[in-house]
């Protein structure tokens, strides 16, 4: 009766919304503070002291037209300010690569319909954030996946060249990584640029990367994050203030293309009709206008390192493997039972709600999201105790 | 190199933007106060004041979470607040059969993604908004067009039936109508539950009715709208507050489904799971909280009167053609010249931007969106006069 592919997907709908819905209703039945969920990306901070004072001056001003519609790409000195920001670290762009979007959600739907032909092959590095294999479908394209280096979690390029054919459009990548929190070092995109190249000259096509930035300032230890518009010539960037101002809520990021794509006006002029039509019509003005004063700074990652730590050496006490984190604010630890969903479900019975690696194409792992407050960690710890003990670990 | 369908859509991309950028270059080119844009459905009076009033006492609050991620269907005491307002009028709902979503056209797209299978059919009456051609192609589904009533732009009874076949999925329908501002009366919405049962039945399929509703609040003159949810058993109400409380730029609106439709639990996991995986995620957190407290106002539709009457008044004096619009802000007159595009022109001389009616699948007519300033309407009499002088009119 409805759409016989939305029916479809339904049964297979996202393990990780799946996971938080069931932390609602785990902290109905037992309480919010007895619940360890580590489920959703969902940030704990405020949003900076900044941002929340330049949208409280936008507020409490009396400018008009703050909730009007502007172009469909979005306020043009909201767009010149990115530009401008991203330009410092090496992007040589202007406003009119940039078009504002609903969130990275929106702006990677915008960037696959622009870019995508039925039958086309977007090729996704595992452990992937699972909505690419939804937002493939939306426009008839294929997701091919390809494992990682599992000790780094870094693209194993060998893997890689062979899953690229001529039908590839686009690779698309994280860094820092959902679920993995690796950080590809410069070299890395500078070989998979290379290879990129190489690889469209072989088959006379040309194959974007897709640089999927949510977390681009989420990083410690003094870790840097390369900019890809400036390595890799037909990039094209996804990002959202989400996680580095705390926005998750407010749907607001941006598309930015690279400058030296060939035809980048046509690119840019079908970016902006798929922004329209898609419903998006455009990027949530007043957080638009928001974002644009607040592009030097972040939430305080100390706030994230902290966490980590504190969860990181406990699981690495009790036995859990993992690949400590450089960025983002997820651990990917091996799960330490053979079958997954047995070990979800011990750890579901010690309240803890982790998201199996298989919601990331990846069984044998399992994620925590540690952007939960602090308190949740601390209080978590006897649980995770309890839970090396029910499983034996050691 | 790009998508083939969106490089072939950009051609003839919205005639609605393609006038506002006219408008923009013109403004750039003569100076704001000396061109008249009627072009865009942008509302120029500021959002009503209890709804600033609210948007200040949640940013000047110190609640933890207002911009974070919610569920996929949004807030639920929103969504709860929507279903009691739209019970007043007898909807008999519960936030259950409510989903948050990004504008009016964010609503569409998920009513369309979780309805339709590419080939099938959604029917429109002529003169419709054009985007819904655009949202119908995202599904591959098939926009069927039928003419209305042109003396009062009501639903032609026997040429619909006509246009409804075995594929049809759905008819949209628009009141108060953008482009004419009629208003389908109580006994026109049960012609057509009539017509659409009778046919579902006679080819055992289930035709919605998908409502959208941007301008219910926007009346005049003492006109009612009735309750479409209460009236048509298989009906989808996609809503936006971008007018009625002119908040336009940040993508705010809903959708809710008649609780007498059958399998609506699964209708409403489709919705939800097309919220989500169309990138949207959910509707904007702070304007979902900022709305649910003014669920009972809306601008003062005395500002809209006034202009309507001025135009109205002005372009009947000049020998224009106009059927008087009872609600939403738009005036659609005939054209006084048979060619739409020399008349489109005529009025660019005289820096008067209007949509020609092709742009609402209408030839023949064009519309003039009168929710801008009070004083562009009045600075634009002396150039409609001299426009009707140069064409020749009366």
């Amino acid at each position: 009766m409805f759409s016989k592919k939305v029916l479809a997907s339904l049964a297979n709908s996202s393990v990780i919304r799946q996971m938080f819905e069931v932390g609602v209703r785990m902290r109905a039945e037992f309480g919010a503070e007895f619940v360890f969920d580590f489920s959703l990306g969902n940030p704990d901070p405020e949003p900076p002291q900044q941002t929340l004072d330049v949208l409280k001056r936008l507020i409490n001003s009396d400018v008009r037209g703050l909730h009007s519609y502007m172009s469909n790409a979005g306020h043009q000195s909201v767009r010149e300010a990115i530009a401008a920001s991203l330009n410092t670290s090496g992007a040589n762009i202007t406003y009119k690569n940039v078009v504002m979007t609903v969130g990275a959600g929106g702006a990677l739907n915008v960037i696959f319909k622009a870019l995508l032909n039925p039958g086309e092959e977007v090729v996704a590095l595992i452990p992937y954030f699972m909505e690419y294999k939804t937002y493939s479908a939306n426009f008839d394209a294929k997701l091919i996946t390809v494992n990682s280096l599992m000790d780094t979690f870094l693209p194993d390029m060998a893997a890689l060249e062979k899953a690229i054919t001529p039908n590839t459009k686009a690779v698309i990548i994280t860094s820092p990584n959902n679920p993995t929190g690796a950080i590809y070092p410069e070299s890395t995109l500078m070989e998979l640029e290379s290879l990129l190249q190489r690889k469209g000259k072989e088959y006379g096509t040309v194959i974007y990367v897709i640089s999927d930035e949510p977390y681009r300032e989420i990083v410690y230890d003094g870790a840097t994050v390369p900019q890809v518009l400036s390595i890799i010539q037909n990039s094209i960037v996804a990002y959202s203030f989400s996680k580095s101002l705390s926005l998750a809520g407010e749907r607001i990021g941006y598309v930015a293309a690279s400058s030296s794509i060939e035809d980048v006006n046509t690119l840019m002029d079908a970016l902006i009709y798929a922004n329209r039509s898609l419903g998006f019509v455009n990027a949530p003005s007043l957080f638009q206008l928001a974002i644009a004063e607040s592009l030097n700074i972040t939430v305080d990652t100390n706030i994230y390192r902290e966490r980590r730590d504190l969860l990181y050496d406990h699981l690495i006490g009790l036995g859990f493997e993992c690949v400590k984190p450089q960025g983002a604010f997820y651990l990917f630890p091996k799960c330490p039972m053979p079958d997954d969903q047995a070990f979800n479900e011990a750890a579901l019975k010690r309240n803890i709600i982790i998201v199996p690696g298989s919601g990331f194409g990846c069984p044998g792992y399992f994620r925590l999201a540690y952007c939960v407050g602090l308190d949740v960690i601390q209080r978590s710890l006897p649980a995770f105790t309890l839970l090396a003990q029910d499983i034996g670990l050691k």
